[in-house]
Parts: structure tokens; C-alpha cells; sequence
């Protein structure tokens, strides 16, 4: 389709949406704060998900390489350390970033809009 | 569960899904910025959407109240003209308010953790 590439200044292809879902967001931003990385319990905690939805939310990330999980025991029980990896670390950051871009140009879009100004013209009274 | 629903400051319960999906975040953007609405077409280019997808969306934003449609023709070629409803705004603005409180949240998790300060402690070197 020739032409239909111009530009598309509300495209947004730089929101990666592996983070940008939002209960990913959540994960990453809880594993960005701890560099050690987490626990699957508190993760599922501080991101009020069920096991079945970490589990799958946390392969979705593992899979583009951007957290890396350890699963070891914990005395006899099992235990799986959630951390961002160095590239998981960089890509969110990059989102984030972008993240910024998109909200300010959406901050911009709604200021003194709220109120359409063709038909408050000064003699619409 | 009880004790399932202690305070889980990463779920992010406020980013309604109907503006976070990244292509409906790129639709109510540009008719946040455009009062008087913004034709199929328009909107259609300045998204970078195809047919399909703009419809789909639009939809999902149609059945929130978020956004009217109008049917019409310009001239003998039928026109839709899109725009935010009240409701839409209203929404959407409290939508943005609580991505700018998560992205401040996600920057403060990652400012200054990029090193993991357990194992730089003076003794380590």
C-alpha cells in the first residue's frame, strides 16, 4: 500500500507491548526497584496477580530476554527469583522514556481543549 | 482468598484498559486534541491504522461511551466523523493522571538501581 506508510505522529510502534500490558508494567517496574530481584510470592503480591497470571505474564518476559528466572528451594521448598536482566533493565527504560514522550503529547492534546473553541467565539456569547 | 487482597502497589487497577491498549491510547490522543472530531480517514493516517483495526477499536471505545460516531456523507461518500465524548474526556483525563503516577513510580524504581548496591558494599571493591 503505497503511501499509507506517511507519517503517523499517534502510531506509537516505540510501546513495546511486552511492557506495555499492563500487569507486565507492574512487574517491571517492581523487579526495576529490585535489583536482587523477587521472589514469585512477593511478586504476585506487590502485583495482586493470581499464580496462573504471573506465570504466564513472567514467560511472556523471559521469552524476550529481559527477566531471567532462578528456580531453586527454599529450605524444601520450591523457590523461583524473578530479576530484570541487564537488557530487560534497558529496554523498560527505553519504554519508559517513550512512555514520557506519549504522555506529554497527550497532556499537550487535552490542555485548553476541553472546550470547543469554534463555538465560543465572542459573539456566540 | 482471604489475605489474597493485601495492598499490591503494582497492580494498577486505575489504568483502565479501554485507553492503555496502545492503539486506543494513539485514537483518543488524537481526538483529545482535535474537539471538532476527526474523520475515519484521518484518524485512520494520523494512527497508522488499517480499516479493520480502526473499526475494531473504535468500537471498543464506542461501547464505553468514550466516543460517538457520527454517519454521514460528504457529499455522495459516506463520512464518519469520530470525536470524544464528554464522558470520554473526562475519563481519559483521569486515564492520564494515572499513567503519569505509574511512570513516576517506574522512574523512582529505577533511579539510581541500576547497580545492584548489596554486592558494591566498600568491603567488595
Amino acid at each position: 500500500m503505497p503511501g499509507s506508510d506517511r507519517k503517523a505522529p499517534y502510531a506509537y510502534a516505540g510501546l513495546d507491548r511486552v511492557f506495555h500490558e499492563k500487569a507486565r508494567l507492574g512487574i517491571a517496574t517492581s523487579l526495576a526497584g529490585h535489583a536482587d530481584g523477587l521472589s514469585f510470592s512477593d511478586l504476585k503480591a506487590l502485583c495482586g496477580l493470581t499464580d496462573g497470571n504471573l506465570s504466564r505474564h513472567l514467560q511472556v518476559l523471559e521469552e524476550a530476554d529481559f527477566v531471567a528466572l532462578e528456580k531453586g528451594y527454599a529450605g524444601k521448598r520450591p523457590h523461583t527469583l524473578c530479576r530484570l536482566t541487564d537488557l530487560g533493565r534497558e529496554q523498560f527504560m527505553a519504554y519508559l522514556a517513550e512512555l514520557e514522550r506519549v504522555l506529554r503529547q497527550a497532556a499537550r492534546a487535552t490542555a485548553g481543549r476541553s472546550v470547543d473553541y469554534r463555538k465560543t467565539s465572542p459573539q456566540a456569547d
